[in-house]
């Protein structure tokens, strides 16, 4: 290489983000360097103070400046609801879209034995106590609709059950604004199974 | 915001890189504080370095560690061809294409009236300096295909004339591998007129 070592070691640290690429890591370090040095200031510096300061809420996992995230500490959401989310863009997507005023846990992904990733692993001890201290009405079960995700939701609903918390399935079906027509068969099929009646 | 200050901050400085929106700033924070803390901490790492170290050679104006670019430094690069460019990005994709054993000059930009880019802040008086030198034979003009390329390829060959110094545009025509077909009519347009003879 010819070129300046620092210049090429700032591309490779690039490429370490998810999406990024050779071509684009070398595009965003021409224009830090180029262009933006004030743009590239403040990311060092918003970098090392959430690497230094974001941990997770010592009560539902998420990514928390505080030892308890900002919706556990709130008095006015409801604790009696638990909505279970494998990760915080979840929390973060449910927050932005829904009025769920109630209390999150997050997995932090989801169980895979083969991955050696049991329940130890996304904390549900932690969840046990809250289902055990007999506060928690209903745990909502909101994990992804894939395999895993299935299987970590059918877990968590016994985990439920042995704790005498009714646990409920987020529904799911064909998506608003979608056409039937495009709709793939595992989803329209679920539609049809989980049909409600209009009352 | 009911989260993590730190991690909103980290998101908004991470929308300042090309390409990256909302959704993307939002899955690399995510990433780096879930899974790849390591990763972030390289990228500061480097990203402070390359901040502090890497600036502009003082011959041909390419992003260098040292005062003199690698290019520049080098006795078995040709010192009496120099290739001008609008950008870093264009050395390295001539580096890497193509056999040229020249030296380089990079613009940092094209000549735009309109946004105060002058022959100034192109660095034009050191571009001079080198053709009055006497030692340069050739300039070539390897500026963008667009209307402020050709501009500024236009004023660069009259500067060339000026220090009687042969100049000489890369050829643009179909790219290697490209259908006629698909081909858009100004690049098919020029290809015609700038056709060679075969011998």
């Amino acid at each position: 290489m010819i070129f300046s070592r620092h210049l090429q070691s700032l591309i490779d640290a690039l490429r370490a983000l998810p999406g990024v690429g050779p071509r684009s890591a070398q595009r965003m370090a021409f224009h830090i360097l180029e262009r933006d040095r004030e743009g590239g200031q403040d990311l060092v510096r918003a970098l090392t103070a959430a690497l230094d300061n974001v941990s997770q809420c010592g009560q539902c996992r998420m990514l928390s400046d505080e030892p308890l995230c900002g919706v556990c500490r709130s008095d006015r959401r409801d604790a009696g609801l638990i909505c279970v989310v494998e990760s915080p863009a979840d929390v973060m997507a449910i927050e932005q879209a829904t009025d769920y005023s109630g209390r999150y846990f997050v997995l932090m992904g989801h169980l895979s034995p083969l991955d050696g990733i049991g329940p130890e692993e996304l904390g549900l001890e932690l969840l046990e106590q809250r289902l055990a201290s007999g506060e928690v009405r209903e745990l909502i079960l909101a994990t992804n609709p894939t395999v895993e995700g299935e299987a970590t939701a059918s877990y968590l609903m016994d985990l439920a059950r042995s704790c005498q918390v009714r646990a409920s399935r987020i529904a799911h079906g064909v998506p608003i604004g979608g056409e039937l027509e495009y709709v793939d068969g595992g989803t329209l099929s679920h539609a049809f199974q989980g049909r409600l009646e209009i009352k």
